[in-house]
């Protein structure tokens, strides 16, 4: 199969690594430097890489690796030289804006996002085996051509991926309760604290903070471009999962003013218990 | 130096291990079980144990390393037959109440948290080192005679850890915002996870959760009976530092509400440069 990859960074790259690996494919990048797309053909993520985004225009398939704001623009300067057949994917960690947007530009897209990565970017940090065993969700909708999902699940497969199909919906949904209010609940952690009055607490604080606060803090002061784009494009999940998340803090608050030990034990409980279904 | 150590669990156990590696004391323990009073032998974290508390009237210092509800308790059984000589001291994980309380029933008094720990608990889970390099925080109040406190420092120092002297209050301020109030953030993430009303989205999200859920996560899927311990005992602290949180989640969701993009990017490039001050 020809395949075509537009942005050869950490997914991009890592995608290009896997797939070229398996010595089916043809695989063709796209990169805007020259010299990532030099690096992408030494590090064999590609069999060819080019500036120009016409040189995937006969792929088979193309996936969409760009940062998610660039889907979209991509797509639509792709479009005019593509023949039906193309089908063309994305690995855009919000679904739904992306997904309605595309299909309205082109009939024969197929939402993707493979849930891997590292805290590295860019086509030095790509890695063989990055999907392995990891998520990766596809987000066909109503009008989704079947077929192409069939093909695009092929490959995902071959990833020695864990596929997961649903509505982009339920994927923006699921995501924004275990990874995008993770991010604003511990983001807040770190700006509360930052609001002690009393320097000597303050940094007594600091001294003192140790293991909890590491990885309660830890996805809060991650990438702010990343957590920003989280909250754009996947506003009113993350808006709604932030409203439960302060109903279930305020009833919290309250068993601990009134000293309803009983119930906190009762909540801290059933927190224990059902958190290993989540890993 | 002749020491008491009141409770062989984790902590006075591997209080015991270091203390009586020094070769300078004489270590007397206590635990109501026979067979901890046995290990406790066994493993050199004691020179002898005992089950009873009048074991240790004779000591020069003596550590009460039982659960926080029992130091008190512990405390008024003792103080009928020590000279006022004694210095008694406690490893309990809050401050204010247990001190003030504490020092109306034994002038000689100073309190103590050494901030070590495992998930681990009894007298099997001692360990020698666990304090090395790790915060001690002593919290001496106006009525402290000075030189008990000097003497617990020595001690504190010949462990090697890192030694902190405040204010009760202060120590309760400052463990609230970086340990307790973690615990019940982390908590009420997993709660509202468990309130996504769809089952379709909910196993997704089981499924899809990754590092970020697990670390945010972490310390809410713990000890029940140790978050009621904290909300419990430090109960103004928490309560307080919920409220700052609960105030600066608020102003999070309304900049994503009202799509104020560069002023959350602001806020997650703060806590993004603040966070390694605390770790």
């Amino acid at each position: 199969m020809n395949i075509g990859i537009v942005g050869l960074g950490l997914i991009g790259g890592s995608l290009g690594l896997d797939l070229k690996a398996l010595n089916e494919h043809t695989i063709t990048g796209v990169s805007r430097q020259s010299s990532t797309c030099q690096r992408a053909i030494q590090r064999g993520a590609v069999d060819d890489a080019h500036p120009d985004l016409m040189a995937v225009t006969s792929a088979d398939i193309i996936f969409i690796c760009t940062p998610i704001a660039s889907i979209i623009p991509t797509l639509q300067k792709l479009v005019p030289h593509l023949p039906p057949t193309t089908i063309v994917t994305d690995v855009g960690s919000v679904k739904a804006s992306v997904v309605h947007s595309a299909e309205s530009v082109w009939a024969n897209f197929v939402g993707g996002h493979p849930m891997a990565g590292t805290a590295e970017s860019g086509i030095e940090a790509a890695l063989t085996g990055l999907f392995v065993d990891r998520p990766y969700v596809i987000t066909p909708t109503q009008s989704t051509p079947s077929t192409s999902v069939s093909v695009l699940e092929t490959l995902v497969r071959s990833l020695k991926s864990n596929l997961y199909i649903c509505a982009p919906e339920d994927h923006d949904r699921a995501v924004a309760w275990i990874s995008h209010l993770p991010v604003m609940v511990s983001s807040s952690l770190i700006t509360s604290c930052l609001d002690e009055p009393n320097q000597d607490v303050f940094q007594l604080a600091q001294a003192l903070a140790s293991s909890g606060f590491r990885d309660t803090s830890r996805v809060g002061g991650g990438n702010p471009e990343l957590g920003v784009m989280m909250a754009r494009y996947n506003k009113c999940e993350v808006v709604r999962s932030l409203k439960t998340y302060q109903a279930e803090l305020s009833k919290l608050t309250q068993l601990i003013e009134t000293e309803n030990w009983p119930a906190l034990e009762a909540v801290l409980q059933q927190t224990q218990q059902t958190r290993p279904q989540f890993l």
